[in-house]
């Protein structure tokens, strides 16, 4: 292990982070809150911090697989431990294991809350988590790259440990303007949305903050009843942008670049866009009785199925009310979730159609033991790596899944609290069922299972393996 | 497809069906019950079917891979749906559909009941559940293997298809002497039982259907309190033998044959006994309070611990009173099941245990990326195949289980009670929680979802690719 890099790349992340803090500060400065200080605090020990450890340059720059793993796992942890401080010094949230859950439910753009009143808090406060999901939808380390020349070589390790999907796509041949398109795309997102939402009437502290939550695929609300209490025209807007969000950033790419044709190759986009219409189909007829009319039965319909797919979390209305069908079919999708290559959590649409194609290929080699065929996703054979690591993926995923219920449920709560409470954090969504249902919160569960669940929140954010690598004792030796 | 071949499999096993069918009519006769004549005469109805089926050999006796899945997931439905239709001419159970599910759970060993009076049924429809057990465990191809001198060859694809477990090991060269000496131990394990459970004081009757319900590793219980009415001792001997019959046949093999040191080289073994003494510890603390000694909380722990993971299914205590930490680990087991070569369902330790070492050896890739490494079970490398294969059951097992949790979810129950049905009958265990515990029964469900469930246990029992296959439009060509 090459610790010196790993420090130093802990100190970039660290001097980033104290400049991100700067926007709240200057937010509670506009809002004449006490909050200010404390954010300003934090982003000069951030500064401080960050200076000593990129004082000193790495001997080698080399940095292989297992150093871009360990080092994004801990500056996403670090990132959180720092970020969550100026939550305690406003006394906004005075338990710091609460913070940190807060911090990093922002960051892994989870949108789970322990606040039982979210309105009480600074403007500062509720700044700094909103915008926590907009600097961890895209991602740090993408943030970094399009900005610093970074190290030479083999930054893609990093990208590789940050970035969702089962396969990391280069749009261009390297990385750093790779991750330039990226986040120019997403800022364009992020403005589209806030406009509209302005011009639609929301106030501009809400549509800022909405808007981060939206295309950051975050969750958390500004409000108590999340989006329910804003103008149906909000709501439709919203929706959109969330669906939006859930989109392979691949698309955009093809659309500025006028490939038109590539475009429509997408499996991934296809078959996302025909489970977010058929969930919706099914979703509207089985809640039609709860509400007055059509239009308000679909619009909560989209809202809801829109906002579970992409991971983002948002609730216009109590879903956990619905009838069984409906609410088993949002627990599937919350295992699906977006696309890759998106600001989304979940197991990915395009990892699942690699993981159906498998079964289907395997049945096949029974029926025709002597066939050869590939696998192929957007017309091209998917490579053995991939397959094997989308399988892998499923193992992970499925163990973490098992054991997190099982510590978890060392609290005592009912088994779909539970269950639905890991399968929530784990693919970054937001709101389960029952206890931690949309119009309820995280503050229930004990300090030990909140760091279980924090711990499910970063895997699940960072695709499993750069979190897993930490728990194996092979990773910290020297050589 | 080689139609006349699987039709001629199904003929043989409609004629040992017809003879299995004499036993219930056997014991009807001995209580003097009207029930004996309906067993005799669907008894003579399958020889009528299984004699015109196997008039004309066939033509080709080549079983290749897709005929040998085929005809022993065909086998089954077809013992089934023969095997039911006693119940309703004995009026016992008056539904078919219903009468399905029971002879599918009974045949499957999964032991879930939609009976709500156990007591008040026939005592040869009691024998006759109970039986389809001992029929269903250790499986009925292995049976006709043992006996008849069947078509040439490749009689190997038909025990693979029914056999559990990532891999069949062939205890000696031939499958036929393989099929024997797996009989042989059955039957010496069966008697072993019953005559102690007897000796304890237990009735004949109940000693013979219980004993066929433990080494099945079934569950139909014959009073409506399970094994709870019954004494300490036989509850502590039902315990063993549940154990002993979730371990891998082939260490009994190894046993017999004098080969101790091979014994001790089977890693699966250790992990489950380990993993049930585990379960048992914590358990054991966790529902201290609820009894009133040490010696009682222990046997309760051992007895649904043992039931559950080796997926029998009889209850000495309702579980669904104990906390959520214990019932949590029993859900847990009821995924992980007992070994692979025994009776049991579940995924298997094996299989469990490779997956685990996948994730270990992916993650030292991620470490050391150069580093060749072998997965190995019992000292010996695992070969490609297998590895391929437990990857893609784990996700045709995680597809089957979501799928199947939103098809039962239109009969809206709760989120509990849909996913521990869906989970107890895909493992073949018995009881679920909440509306399916140990207290509870399956009649309500909707007949809808009785179909899906009797899928998931036919699913369950055949290792999932046989009951996948019959779905494929391939499977029916021709060629």
């Amino acid at each position: 292990m090459n610790y010196s890099i790993v420090l130093y790349i802990l100190g970039c992340v660290l001097k980033f982070e104290s400049a991100f803090l700067i926007l709240p500060a200057l937010v509670g400065l506009i809002y004449r809150e006490h909050a200010s200080v404390s954010y300003l605090a934090v982003a000069v020990l951030c500064l401080i911090l960050g200076v000593l450890l990129t004082h000193k340059k790495p001997r080698s720059t080399n940095l292989y697989t297992r150093e871009g793993f360990v080092a994004v796992a801990l500056s996403w942890i670090i990132m959180s431990i720092f970020g969550a401080i100026p939550f305690v010094l406003t006394g906004d949230i005075p338990f710091y294991v609460d913070a940190l859950f807060e911090t990093i439910s922002g960051f892994t753009t989870t949108g789970s809350s322990i606040l039982t009143d979210v309105e009480s808090i600074s403007k500062a406060s509720l700044f700094w988590r909103s915008f926590s999901h907009w600097i961890g939808g895209m991602g740090v380390f993408v943030f970094i790259m399009a900005i610093l020349p970074m190290m030479g070589g083999s930054t893609m390790n990093l990208m590789k440990a940050e970035s969702p999907g089962p396969s990391v796509s280069k749009l261009v041949p390297h990385v750093k303007d790779t991750a330039k398109i990226l986040y120019g795309i997403y800022i364009a997102i992020t403005i589209c949305e806030a406009t509209i939402l302005r011009a639609l009437g929301m106030p501009l502290f809400d549509s800022l903050t909405t808007t981060f939550g939206t295309v950051g695929t975050g969750g958390f609300g500004i409000r108590n009843d999340s989006i329910a209490g804003y103008s149906p025209a909000i709501q439709i807007t919203i929706t959109v942008f969330m669906i939006l969000s859930g989109i392979n950033y691949t698309a955009y790419f093809y659309i500025l670049t006028g490939k038109i044709k590539e475009l429509f190759k997408i499996e991934e986009v296809r078959w996302y866009l025909a489970i977010i219409f058929g969930s919706v189909a099914v979703i509207t007829w089985n809640v039609r009785s709860l509400y007055p009319t059509f239009s308000e039965t679909l619009r909560h319909a989209f809202f809801q199925v829109g906002s579970i797919i992409t991971t983002t979390g948002y609730a216009t209305t109590d879903f956990d009310l619905w009838p069984a069908l409906s609410k088993t079919l949002l627990v599937t999708l919350m295992f699906i979730g977006a696309c890759a290559g998106s600001t989304s959590g979940g197991i990915k649409v395009s990892r699942i159609l690699i993981l159906l194609k498998t079964i289907r290929k395997e049945l096949s080699l029974i029926i025709h033991p002597r066939q050869v065929k590939k696998i192929r996703m957007d017309g091209h054979p998917v490579d053995h790596e991939t397959l094997r690591s989308a399988n892998v993926f499923l193992v992970v995923y499925f163990v973490l899944l098992l054991t997190s219920m099982l510590l978890i449920s060392v609290d005592e709560f009912d088994f779909s609290t539970n269950f639905t409470s890991v399968v929530t954090v784990l693919n970054n969504i937001g709101p389960g069922l029952n206890l931690v249902g949309p119009t309820q919160n995280f503050s229930i569960f004990s300090p030990f299972s909140k760091f279980v669940l924090m711990f499910d929140m970063l895997a699940g954010r960072l695709e499993l393996f750069p979190m897993m690598i930490l728990l194996m004792p092979s990773t910290w030796k020297r050589k």
